[in-house]
């Protein structure tokens, strides 16, 4: 059996996985502020899990970026990581191996092996949640990077936006189509005066989220409308530089957004082709919604030994 | 030896190349308008130099789009080729193996084996010319993409542009940052009333090369100052893209316009560091000066073997 830990921004989550990658046992806390209880957390959830089996490796999925050796976390301020040895402190804490990777990178390995991109040698996959995580598959390699941050779709730039994202930049992806851009554009339609009382309330009782943004659109409501075709815009941009740039055969969508499915893809096949591609005559790649959820995550981290 | 032929929209250069990617002889001839006739040419001139020596494999760098297997020529409108099964028409010419590629990505290899990418395995090459071609390498591979459409980066998205690409999109990196994109932004500017007496008698006579722009540029040139901008603008969105998708170690720039060296390299090392990275403490690419020069296309043409 080999363990897998989603070290998320609210909750860590460790399970036991098997060898044809399935999960059978998980135990999960809230993540605490700083660093030293974080790592603690992790150690405790893993020894829980290691007194149930006899365990191969330790996989942990990080929302940062790693350094080119995966064994350093250069940067996470979701859990309060900087330039830190994660994996020899695991490795010193835990007596085993212990594998690093992009929290992104986990879920796609796991969608690669068991799921929506099974056997596809040149694939993406985006994770559309409250910011937009990526991970890019070329020539059957998971593309990491010289420095460790490739795959890194939510930060390319798509246009001009109203407001910067969270990393400095204009223009991110992330700030059009993930919850919080969602949410930047419903309340910027709203303060242009245009009407939607559902969402409105929704922002005075602090219950603006993408499901409700998303139902909306569906329905026609004025303010996610707009939301949504900002949103759909933002990725048809995306994907069409992923097209010319590693040309994927197959492109998943996870995250909470991507539960609207049909709704989501059928405009997202209408925005990108053909018109967004030089040469029309090409095929373009198939959009799918990821299959594996929220375990992605678990199941993924247990595979970060294929990257090294 | 093998024979590289560099099938362009101007001329067919043909030669042969040794077994450390020296280059002993060059035959050339007019590019001529129509398939038929562009095929005898390249016959004719391949079968001069097999006179010469014996040839282990026949490479054609070719400026369209390959089928995924390489074989057939998809798309290239500039050799009047569409679904052209140009390796077997050559093969049965020749006699002999004929590998087909990008002629981009043949002039990349030559860079990766002989010149400014040897043993990078994460890297990516700019042909800044009449248009703006690509050149991208994961882990060691070069990137073809499913569908043979990769690294056209000249076709990725810098921002909205006052005209189109001959491709049919809008915002194309081409439109920004190659010859004709800065053609276009001098003649927009002198349009719009910026004075430049040089660059408009220029424009009179027909004149106005890469080379006068990027040199007025240099010297303060208004007209070619707002071009050279643009130029670095898009260039710089573009490098901004690829360092949050691939992360390469070093970025490779070729073509006429690179000519231009340090003036250029200086204004995107303070274009795009680092305040053009989501994630400002990791370090960002080189940038280095192609250096093979011409003869990359003919040298490369022999390595197009490797990306089967």
């Amino acid at each position: 059996m080999k363990i897998g830990i989603d070290l998320g921004g609210t909750n860590i989550a460790a399970g036991l996985v098997n060898r044809h990658g399935e999960l059978t046992e998980v135990v999960s806390e809230k993540t605490p502020e700083t660093q030293g209880k974080i790592i603690e957390v992790m150690v405790h959830l893993a020894k829980k899990l290691m007194a149930c089996a006899p365990i191969g490796l330790v996989g942990i999925g990080v929302p940062g970026v790693l350094s080119a050796d995966a064994k350093t976390v250069i940067h996470c301020p979701n859990a309060d990581m900087m330039n830190t040895p994660l994996a020899q402190i695991m490795e010193e804490a835990l007596k085993t191996s212990v594998y690093l990777g992009n929290d992104a990178n986990a879920a796609g390995l796991a969608e690669s092996h068991y799921g929506a991109l099974k056997d596809e040698p040149n694939a993406a996959m985006f994770t559309l949640g409250t910011g937009v995580g990526g991970y890019l598959v070329v020539s059957g390699k998971v593309v990491t990077g010289a420095h460790g941050c490739a795959a890194e779709f939510g930060h390319t730039y798509v246009g001009p936006r109203h407001y910067d994202c969270g990393c400095g930049l204009n223009g991110c992806l992330e700030t059009f189509s993930s919850l919080r851009g969602l949410q930047a554009s419903v309340l910027k339609a709203l303060n242009e005066g245009v009407e939607s009382k559902v969402l409105a309330q929704a922002v005075k009782e602090n219950k603006l989220d993408g499901k409700l943004i998303l139902d909306r659109a569906k329905e026609g409501d004025p303010a996610a409308v707009i939301a949504f075709e900002t949103m759909i815009f933002g990725l048809s941009i995306a994907i069409r530089n992923l097209m010319h740039l590693t040309d994927p055969a197959v492109i998943a969508f996870g995250g909470g957004l991507a539960r609207a499915g049909d709704f989501l893809f059928d405009a997202l096949r209408e925005a990108v082709v053909p018109e967004q591609l030089a040469y029309p005559d090409i095929a373009t790649p198939k959009f799918v919604g990821a299959q594996l959820g929220n375990d992605a995550g678990i199941i993924g981290a247990t595979l970060l030994d294929r990257l090294v």
